[in-house]
């Protein structure tokens, strides 16, 4: 029987100051390092033993994966960085703080953004563009393909061949994988492997720092769920 | 041009108790965490962008690498862990004190143990052997392959295959390439880019904590060397 462990990373530093972060690649507060070696701690203390680790491109998920695997002493285990685990892009609302943007685009366009399934926010601006396509750790990247805004249903879509071609093979091998990424992206991966509904998605929401697990059968149907 | 950037881990808990410790997978002390972000530091400083790097399977060379990607800022790189790349195996003298070992074998045994391209150090016994082979870490590993003790010549020959076929075709390639790794593991190397004599290698001091950066020519001739 194969096991998906997902574990969503903790406060990010813009989480805390209530901004809207999405590829914006800030650190983990104090509190979102605490949290993410308590997801190790919980791991280690249920003796769940990885096979393999992936995660998106960001610091925060990456650093959430480093204290799971050195708390859980399992840190020489293969860990796989992508960015199509990256989180949701969240286009031109990035950097801004939540409050003020409800007050320019009013709370039911912000809510429209945040909750409905494929409504994209508006789109990054040109320099913005720029900065990402420049960044070193996206120079493997056709900028083609670099989103400028995603809604869920877009992130689902590019997060899908990652999951077909990496993921799921490894589980289709009965083996134990980690995804330690981000609450859009893994509300996404949720949505294919449940078959979750549109208008039910968008309400789902993922415990931070809280590895939840999912026992699947041979071809990939969810047998039981629960956080450690 | 390529560039090969070698980094030696800092004090590990047994280096500060002078303790020989081979592949027991001590953690590193809180100065070899410092001399970790110090490397990390000396490679933003001096703008080494990094494209790909290798480890081995040892917290204190994994924990290393992380200190160094996170100071400057490269955590996102693909990061790959092999055991090739372990530090040398010290037999039965794993996690013997080096001077209660120079009390029951002899200064110059112990000397030669430490210093002689191959001559190997007594073995493990059984019982350490199958905690190694149990060793989840090791679990992909044919237990034929495990060694028992190492010479510095032992450990070039398994550090070899995974230079050939894994480090030099990135090299090759023109990239720029991190092996983060242990002092004997890396001397090996060393004697193998460098072709230094069986003679010359067990006197040739890795300076811990300080990258050591090769530039290559196209079929990998060292065109210079210097720390940074």
């Amino acid at each position: 029987m194969a096991r998906l462990v997902l574990c969503r990373h903790g406060q990010s530093e813009w989480n805390a100051k209530n901004l809207f972060t999405g590829w914006a690649d800030v650190d983990l507060s104090e509190k979102g390092h605490q949290e993410a070696k308590t997801a190790g701690e919980k791991l280690k203390n249920n003796n769940i033993q990885l096979d393999v680790v992936y995660t998106s491109l960001l610091q925060r998920a990456i650093k959430t994966t480093y204290h799971i695997l050195n708390e859980s002493h399992q840190l020489y285990l293969p860990t796989y960085k992508h960015w199509r685990l990256n989180e949701r892009h969240y286009g031109n609302l990035q950097g801004l703080n939540k409050d003020d943007a409800r007050d320019d685009f009013g709370e039911e366009q912000v809510h429209i953004w945040r909750r409905s399934y494929d409504t994209a926010p508006p789109a990054q601006d040109e320099d913005q563009r720029q900065s990402y396509i420049n960044d070193p750790k996206y120079r493997d990247l056709d900028a083609r393909v670099m989103p400028d805004a995603e809604s869920l249903k877009d992130t689902l879509v590019r997060v899908k061949p990652y999951w077909n071609d990496h993921i799921a093979p490894q589980l289709l091998a009965g083996k134990t994988v980690l995804v330690s990424a981000h609450g859009n992206s893994l509300r996404a991966l949720i949505k294919y492997l449940e078959d979750v509904s549109d208008e039910d998605i968008t309400g789902l929401e993922i415990k931070t720092g809280e590895p939840l697990v999912y026992e699947l059968t041979d071809d990939l149907k969810v047998e039981d769920k629960y956080y450690l």
